[in-house]
């Protein structure tokens, strides 16, 4: 797109919080041209203190972005996607837009309405801490996680429009560069998983710190790494859990009534004449050995060659058969590299 | 007990897995008389290799530990307690006798059975990891954790024999030693606290393995840090996870209804036409900031001087209205220091 040593165009990043800031924080590092907005006057000159480019005109930024062929990244909650997204069709109506809201179906759901699905990725990243915003946002956020990157519209496409195959690149180098792994995944296979993996965590994590605070002060003292680890991401802000539970609901019912079955079918094997765990203990231990065993980048690896335990494929967006292959990843659970 | 620089009795430790290893090395390092037993000859082995004294002949050991009016530390699980309390009886009959067993109503019943409760103060070290064995121990392990001592049979008591003021000292002292934080409680509470802040968390990170590992490959790929923190403990050996909440069960059954009934409310607001997760949402949100707020020492301070949000309280055992004192400390979970 430009001539320059930068692997992206210009990066126009709405929204300043954790994920937008460490998005920020990643890419300026790397020398690419970035960019970004928030709503929130003290957002911005924290952002700005820091040595950022951030402002609160949202209609002039993305002015510039549209000048820049820029690549918009939304990273706002998901109840404001639908607005952003008014502004962008008023005042960016040619870039790229990709975004790295915790639900993909619903997100998709209001693109599609306003029109932009031709220029359009999905994107997850599988990163965050029980913090928030800009004063959270950190460099390294990204490092070894997973980056979902979405393809629906490929699949459905009956030839995919050059533009197309350049952004979902675009956004797999974006990943790659801040360190994260560009995992290809259609929408509704994301929006089930991290249903299982996230938002079911966090509901967990919200119901164990009512029944340990029951226990007052003496649970309080006696609570430690099994209590804490489970509970860790209570902390974080009510709005963004329920944001993402609730946007989530349809998938997130049908796992939370699959762990219930499995509470219930413990609760009835202690309520017996002899207590009895076994079937939940035993097979807990092999689920969790099962993903344990390939979650994620091994950390331990002391060699100085990053290594993913993640399976990868090189693929050529665009190029024959790219689709197919992106399927192929998905299957596997697996890591794109493009080229 | 004794002249010399000591500041226990020798500590004769039954069993040398994590709970009993790592007590083992940390005694030993501070320079107090130590020895143990283990039924494993490979694990005696590894022992002896690591430079300590640890046998596999029980009766020996304990015929040893009643020359030396040892302290005998039961480091088995919940279910060869008896059996250990039998060969003390026949072997050992006049040491004093505590634990680290995780459940401290059904092994009070237990001494009691065997009519040893005037020699014996329970104890639960809240520290642990999801590994076991002596090849799992270390130095450390029980930093600023809680070290449960149960004062049941001084409660009940119509006057605390001084010989079991004097185990009570000794337990205290020992935690203290190996660098945790002496919180005296009731064997019930005890029970009913870790059923909440450590059973309940056991049985979750089982369901919830089992949740994800049903997403496949593709939830093994995205599972993040809210999956690892809650799951990690299901690596732990499943006998000794049905050991604790089948031991526990009555406790534990309690605890996993008001968890039950928690996320049977959320789901029922998730599945609304407006799916709402407000309630649980903020109310788990509150109950984390309570339990926060002093959830053990705070770890973050940089002061060299340690620093513990635990109240304290100095008692001398078998002093005026010590056992008052104790019932004070355990209403907000404090710890004692004793002299």
């Amino acid at each position: 797109m430009n001539a320059s040593a930068h692997v992206l165009p210009p990066v126009c990043i709405i929204g300043n919080g954790l994920i937008g800031g460490s998005l920020m924080r990643d890419l300026a590092k790397k020398g690419e041209r970035v960019y970004g907005y928030t709503h929130s006057n003290a957002g911005a000159r924290q952002a700005v203190a820091d040595g950022f480019d951030v402002v609160t005109d949202l209609a002039a930024l993305l002015a510039r972005a549209e000048q820049d062929h820029a690549l918009i990244v939304i990273a706002v909650p998901f109840d404001v996607v639908a607005e952003i997204l008014d502004a962008i069709a008023e005042h960016a109506p040619s870039c790229g837009i990709t975004d790295v809201v915790s639900v993909k179906g619903p997100v998709s759901a209001i693109v599609e309405k306003h029109g932009m699905l031709e220029r359009y990725v999905g994107g997850h990243p599988m990163a965050g801490t029980e913090s928030s915003g800009w004063g959270a946002s950190h460099e390294g956020l990204f490092e070894r996680a997973a980056w979902v990157v979405t393809y629906d519209y490929a699949v459905a496409a009956d030839r995919v429009p050059e533009g197309w195959a350049t952004l979902f690149t675009q956004v797999c180098r974006m990943a790659s560069l801040v360190g994260a792994e560009a995992v290809p995944v259609s929408a509704a296979k994301h929006d089930e998983a991290v249903a299982r993996v996230s938002h079911l965590p966090h509901v967990i994590a919200e119901g164990l710190s009512i029944v340990g605070d029951r226990g007052s002060t003496l649970a309080q003292s006696l609570a430690a790494g099994s209590f804490k680890g489970a509970t860790r991401v209570a902390a974080t802000q009510p709005s963004l859990v329920r944001n993402m539970c609730e946007t989530n609901a349809e998938q997130l019912v049908g796992v939370l009534d699959e762990f219930i079955a499995l509470l219930e079918e413990a609760r009835d094997g202690l309520g017996a004449e002899r207590p009895d765990m076994q079937h939940l203990a035993e097979a807990g231990h092999r689920a969790h050995t099962r993903m344990a065993a390939r979650s994620g980048a091994r950390r331990e690896s002391v060699s100085p060659v990053r290594i993913s335990s993640r399976p990868v494929m090189r693929v050529h967006p665009g190029g024959p058969g790219w689709v197919k292959q992106l399927q192929q990843i998905e299957a596997v659970g697996g890591r794109v590299e493009v080229f």
